[in-house]
């Protein structure tokens, strides 16, 4: 066909027939179009027609051809700003098709064409800014990884050292029993290491280092879980409890046996019946002043010990929690050293031990249940530190209440609840180290014609992985903090930092089931491979957010403590009182609710450090005014006080994290104020910004409903979390690498 | 001490003593208060000290003795008000004694005491409603499972009868190879009774009936999770791939053998380098016109076929996804059967297979890999449906585009798309029967000094399983509408279709991910053993969100959709006209945002499911014209599109969201509307609140940054939320029931 006129026709052609959409109705407008066109000679018209067959597509290299003359009229005419534009230059300009615009415009609307974009599509491209960002070198790595690890740094080499050796590769056992004495094995080696006895005193053999103990746990926790959990059972919680329960003949007998593992033991409190409300145990020690001894007994099954690690195999020894019973007075939970097992390993007379089987994880650790038929233990045995039997037969202790000498037994155990959450702060670092590095090299997608592109490129991607890595850092820093206000306690400050422990326990390890959950799906298909490590990381840690305390009830605790902080402050007041301090608090914000400030979009306001902590702070202080109103309003109108409490659960967990993240915040940009480094810190307080403006997102119905900020400002806030987590990008795989988490323990993928 | 006046510090004693939190500081503040009363003797000061004294705690008995008097004082006095008000009572209402109010008030403050607290602990104890609260009998529970099961209910009722049988009974195996076995051994089984090939037409044995075919699945789903995966593979995947795509010639073949699973086969798409973006498939099909046979190849390892269900042991043949060279030209992906064993078991020359592993989860599924090395297969076996190779040896295609031939293809295999989803949501309903009625059994804490109460009456617990519970349900609904739109589906809704199944994939494989850590978290250490499910519920289906298409990926394209489906409507506007239109939309929704109906708390304006689909409504709209601005702003600004929808992934996110929460709720809605039993109707309304609600606080953020509720509403709905939680508790046990899962699925705790 001769005509230059038709030519017209190409971009409608090629945009018709190269659209996946393509659907008969389209090619019949296109057909009633050419039909209305009397200027066109019948015979042109069947050329046209023909190329609007659906019987008759046209063959592949015509629409190739097709495209090459598009992209070159394009190329000639920069102007070009239009399908329209298009046709007329193809035409050459032609007067009768330049009259034609309005009907070549509604065609191409008919056809649901877009040409703006279209048009895009025709020109070559720029690169895309989303294909071309990459990883980059922006700091110091090995500075970060010293600042991260501090004066843990020599342990923290040895412990990766060891567990990169040859006989700690790990593997997938799948055989529960193979698996279990596997674990066992490398705890003997850690001892021999002399790295489980590191908390113990000097006399006992031990390295009197409880700094150390914390950092090993962690460390540790890059590599198998159940080696951690284990270690932690025999060192930590078998060994502390008799340190932080028992007395110098106790130390004596056992501490330098358990800290070698000669003797492997359990820390035997939860039972079937109560596991959240140990208060509530059920097995008995019943002492007898003639015999000079205890009997220990298990009333009932549902009253038997559950899920005691160590004990289905290999404890020869627990501290059992029991109610000690003398004369018939119950004096409440106290603790027993209860032999198990002989040295060779049988199950000694009125003990039953099962098995509580396969687990969702930790199967190298073998937890069991123990029933107790009227054991009996000689006095001795008694864990007297805090309470005692007298030469009378007398029970004595130096503190009056049985909840309150519970309550403190439980306080000298609060390290679990450190080592616990940086266990799982490490396992979130593994899972990101892996998804980060595999986000960073796997490609999927990518601009028309190009080359795809690496899925971290991607701003969901980012959304999933780096808000998570920031939040990591963020909580490091917290457990830091958390580990040194612990190892500095005075007695006066138990309370805080028990509480403190309590809801970083739920913080830390609530995140973590969070973080692997993304970075599984973040790995796709890989994710669920189990060489690939995400699998036993995630089902491992799954048991963290329950044992140790379970997160729902920790947070109500958290709560409650905050709420108790408040009355000392506050119990002068009486309800009148609390109101005025509502109001006043209310009064105090005013500055902050100034009309400009809620509106405030200017991004040096959003990063500003400042600002993050002022909206954290008045989130803690708002919320738990709030509650502690609700609750005695309630109570004020008649409802038993357990009710309001229990009405309020769900503000309570809010009155908790409102706290957490207040703490986690303070830490991190604290901890940022004292970094020198400046290529460090530049990246450190980019993480601490994002960490901030994430959780102000999560939070910001709150901040809307306070009318602490606008729309306005918390759609601002999205935008700049968008932004952080695409300028931290380049920086992702290097923060990830400064967690230098040994190779060995990062799976096959990466 | 006879001197009464003295007894007035006996409820100061009682709580000082009784104080968990007990201080010396307290302790101090006491004797400061007894010190400076001149009215006390110096022989009464001397015993009132004694009882202040931490060296020497009062005896149990004596506390006792003292609550014992205070709590007579309190029943005799019922207008008692005040900690005071007991001192004075006890005192026999001593004169010197009244005037000292506000000296005692003061100490009572010192000493942190909340007064009206500690009055009400002491009042004989109406039962809290905490404690009371419980499981009722409250509608028809068969007639419920009725109206869930449908039409389908024969099948339903003969698949649990199926896997009730002893030799389907659950063991958790975790030796692989042995699983595998298993795993085939039950297919065969369901092979047998002719649950396999259900979907097929009845001249190949099949029954012709998708609607049972789906309910298949859905039904083993509350089974062992690797036997649906491989059942779906073997005669969903692999069958209805060859009946989806194939023609006459290869129904006569295979499809008979394929369901009696005397061939078992594979649907090989995936490759390692290409999961998301099939599209880019790199295996090939080279077609050799002189020998009338395909060359299958793997180019490089990183294009061989990845986590192949059927492949590691069992699968004979496989539907290969293969991009079809002809002459050189490459003529885009299409399918082709290549066997890859022999009857034996033995793989054939040219093909290497490989073992994917350990998994997360779907042990019993022997997942592999696939390689071809030039592996020839004769012309036949190119599935010809939608492309062929003529007898000259040209390509030929009914549709003229190769991504739009190839999206076509992937469109019959939808399906796949409906029945995970569906199996999804039966585990979802298994854990939350395991959960909801551990919840009800399980006890832990309670009032003081009363017995324990059933977790679920806790708030936080109803929160975490009874939302889920209501978004279950609501599910349920949106899959019978999504699984009767494709079973009565025209070719013009196909793309919907599509759309919506991809949408409800996503929506409800995340939803089952997040039930099930709920549940998993809800059960505590039992939710942890293997023996109790939720382990493997959790691990089978953690994948769920990957396979069948990453759900990210897949809600990108449903936003995608949505914005065509825009576009088709407001194409003819122009930006423009978007820009009008989304003014126009703002008006339209004045009415729905004028000063009262935006604060309206009224429980029958929030319960009223008007008021729940207009704010979904609303919300979808309003997101989608708001993505569609911001996309044209960025691209008209200057950014390439590719960049463009980049930057607003996240807000695509949310527009797939709100759309498919359109339709559960609509859906939900319609199915409300047809249940005729009252009893039925009532709790369901209940829960079809609970989910509109809870959606609302779950996006309350949204409606306050749009202003269609201010806070006060939104606060009013949270409560809302927690009452009809409340409200529904005590049917939640009946309402799992009416799931009628076969206790043989149901582990062993419940």
């Amino acid at each position: 066909m001769g005509n230059i006129k038709i030519q017209a026709f190409i971009p409608l052609f090629y945009l018709v027939w190269s659209d996946d959409l393509l659907s008969k109705k389209e090619l019949a407008t296109l057909q009633d179009f050419i039909n209305a066109h009397d200027w066109l000679s019948s015979e042109e018209k069947q050329w046209l027609l023909s190329k609007t067959a659906i019987s008759n597509p046209p063959a592949r290299h015509e629409i190739t051809d097709w495209k090459n003359k598009i992209e070159a009229t394009i190329q000639e005419n920069t102007a070009i700003k239009s399908i329209f534009e298009i046709s007329l230059a193809l035409s050459g300009n032609d007067t009768v098709i330049r009259d034609l615009e309005i009907s070549f415009v509604k065609l191409e609307n008919d056809l649901g064409i877009l040409g703006e974009e279209a048009i895009n599509n025709f020109k070559t491209k720029t690169n895309p800014q989303t294909a071309t960002h990459q990883t980059d070198d922006n700091f110091d790595v090995q500075k970060l990884t010293a600042l991260l690890d501090g004066e843990q740094a020599p342990i923290i080499k040895k412990v990766k050292s060891v567990i990169s050796r040859p006989e700690f590769k790990l593997e997938n056992i799948t055989d529960v029993n193979a698996y279990r004495e596997k674990v066992f094995e490398w705890c003997k080696i850690l001892a021999d290491e002399n790295l489980g006895n590191m908390a113990y005193p000097k006399e006992y053999g031990g390295g009197a280092n409880m700094a150390d103990y914390f950092a090993i746990m962690e460390t540790l926790s890059y590599h198998d879980l159940s080696l951690v959990i284990k270690f932690g059972v025999q060192f930590g919680l078998w060994g502390m409890s008799v340190q932080s329960l028992g007395t110098e003949k106790h130390y004596t007998k056992y501490l330098k046996d358990i800290g070698t593992l000669k003797i492997p033991g359990c820390f035997a409190m939860t039972e079937t019946h109560h596991g959240s409300n140990v208060k509530g145990l059920e097995t008995t020690a019943t002492y007898n002043h003639q015999s000079q001894t205890f009997i220990i007994h298990t009333p009932h099954e549902k009253a038997q010990k559950e899920y005691i690690g160590n004990a289905a195999l290999h404890g020869q020894m627990a501290t059992v929690f029991a109610k000690l019973i003398i004369d018939g007075h119950d004096y409440g939970v106290n603790a027993f050293i209860v032999p198990l097992r002989s040295e060779d390993g049988v199950v000694l007379e009125g003990v039953t031990i099962g098995d509580c089987g396969h687990k969702m994880g930790l199967n190298g650790v073998d937890n069991g249940t123990i029933r107790f038929n009227n054991v009996s233990i000689p006095k001795e045995n008694m864990l007297d530190r805090f309470a005692s039997v007298n030469d009378n037969g007398e029970f004595e202790s130096p503190i009056p209440s049985d909840n309150r000498r519970f309550f403190t037994m439980l306080g000298t155990l609060v390290g679990g609840r450190i080592g616990i959450p940086r266990s799982a702060l490490a396992a979130a670092k593994t899972g990101l180290t892996i998804a980060i590095r595999y986000g960073d090299q796997r490609r999927q997608f990518g601009p028309e014609g190009d080359s795809e592109v690496p899925i971290l490129n991607y701003r969901m991607h980012q959304r999933r992985l780096l808000i998570p890595l920031a939040k990591t850092y963020a909580v490091h820093f917290a457990l830091q903090h958390l580990t040194q206000r612990f190892l500095n306690r005075t007695e006066i400050e138990m309370q805080e930092i028990e509480a403190l422990a309590a809801g970083l326990k739920s913080y830390s390890t609530w995140s973590t089931t969070a973080i692997l959950q993304e970075c599984r799906e973040a790995c796709g298909g890989k994710g669920y491979l189990s060489e690939n490590r995400i699998d036993a990381l995630k089902n491992d840690t799954e048991i963290y957010t329950t044992f140790e305390g379970d997160n729902t009830v920790l947070m109500q605790l958290v709560a409650k403590s905050r709420l108790s902080e408040f009355r000392k402050s506050f119990g002068e007041m009486g309800s009148l009182g609390i109101i005025n301090y509502v109001y006043e608090n209310a009064k105090s914000v005013i500055s902050e609710k100034n009309p400009i400030t809620i509106r405030n979009t200017d991004e040096a306001h959003l990063l500003d450090g400042d600002f993050h902590l002022q909206a954290f702070q008045h989130r803690e202080k708002t919320i738990l005014a709030s509650a502690a109103k609700r609750i005695k309003k309630l109570v004020d109108n008649g409802m038993d006080p357990y009710d309001a409490f229990n009405v309020v659960q769900h503000q309570m967990i809010d009155v908790a994290s409102a706290y957490l993240d207040r703490v986690v915040l303070e830490q991190f940009q604290l901890a940022l104020s004292t970094v020198e480094d400046e290529s460090c810190k530049a990246i450190l307080n980019q993480l601490c910004q994002l960490y901030a403006l994430s959780q102000i997102e999560k939070n910001k119905a709150w901040y809307l409903e306070d009318n602490y900020m606008e729309a306005v400002k918390t759609k601002a806030i999205r935008k700049m979390v968008n932004q952080l987590c695409w300028d931290i990008r380049p920086d992702a795989v290097a923060l990830v690498t400064a967690f230098e988490i040994p190779d060995s323990c990062l799976g096959a993928l990466v």
